[in-house]
């Protein structure tokens, strides 16, 4: 898998973006359960899927897409990651073999760590991705 | 259009939510720019388009949706409605005649008013919106 290459900081929301992809890769369900909020709002929109909107139906929901195994060749492409009103929110697109997802990813800070609140993944319409040009200053920051 | 039961302060980001869907099924185009925040990174996804990450894109893609005419039969379903950190969170459904949505729209508070600075929203596969049942405690909110 290709994760972003914006994260060297480990304290930060890209941090826990690139853990979240890379337990998405690897179909690893303990660590996506560590990495969902435990006492923050929390919901998911997987492609196609209604809002799934508490914290152990969407852990259950990363089980159920866990249990077809792994996906090495999950592609993450970072688009740009800010830090608005104390969270971080990630938007990106998502590339499994041929088929490619816009995606939103928002951390918020709990217990000390960035912990996920929030992940929405929609299909992109066909050759949409050769549109894409480089990312639009990916790594700024705006703190309010 | 049918809009949010559960906006009755016209102070909080559910109001902006709500003017947000005004602006959508009327396209009304001015009134959709006013909602985009200005001083604050944002990014807007569409059904099938790639991630849109500047605020003066955003508002030509409004226009260009807009140029269809209004969408007198929109109906926005709230599912989940969460102040996170200093941002709100929505969580719904968008249901176009018999197209359905799920949608994620962030709310960041700029200049003392509630200004839009996300907005996801990505196809529910068809018969997808029958298994939705009512809103699970949509009106709470969390404050970290």
């Amino acid at each position: 898998m290709t994760i972003s290459r914006l994260t060297t900081d480990k304290t930060t929301y890209q941090s826990a973006n690139d853990a979240f992809y890379r337990a998405f890769a690897e179909a690893d369900a303990d660590a996506m359960e560590a990495l969902w909020a435990e006492n923050t709002p929390v919901f998911c929109c997987h492609p196609g899927w209604p809002p799934i909107l508490t914290r152990g139906e969407i852990v259950a929901s990363w089980t159920e897409i866990f249990s077809h195994g792994a996906i090495p060749d999950m592609t993450f492409v970072p688009r740009q990651m800010a830090l608005v009103g104390g969270l971080g929110i990630v938007c990106g697109i998502e590339m499994v073999g041929k088929a490619h997802f816009a995606c939103t990813n928002v951390f918020a800070s709990e217990a000390g760590g960035w912990r996920m609140v929030h992940h929405h993944a929609g299909p992109l319409a066909p050759g949409t991705f050769a549109q894409i040009v480089s990312p639009v200053d990916p790594g700024r920051d705006a703190r309010h």
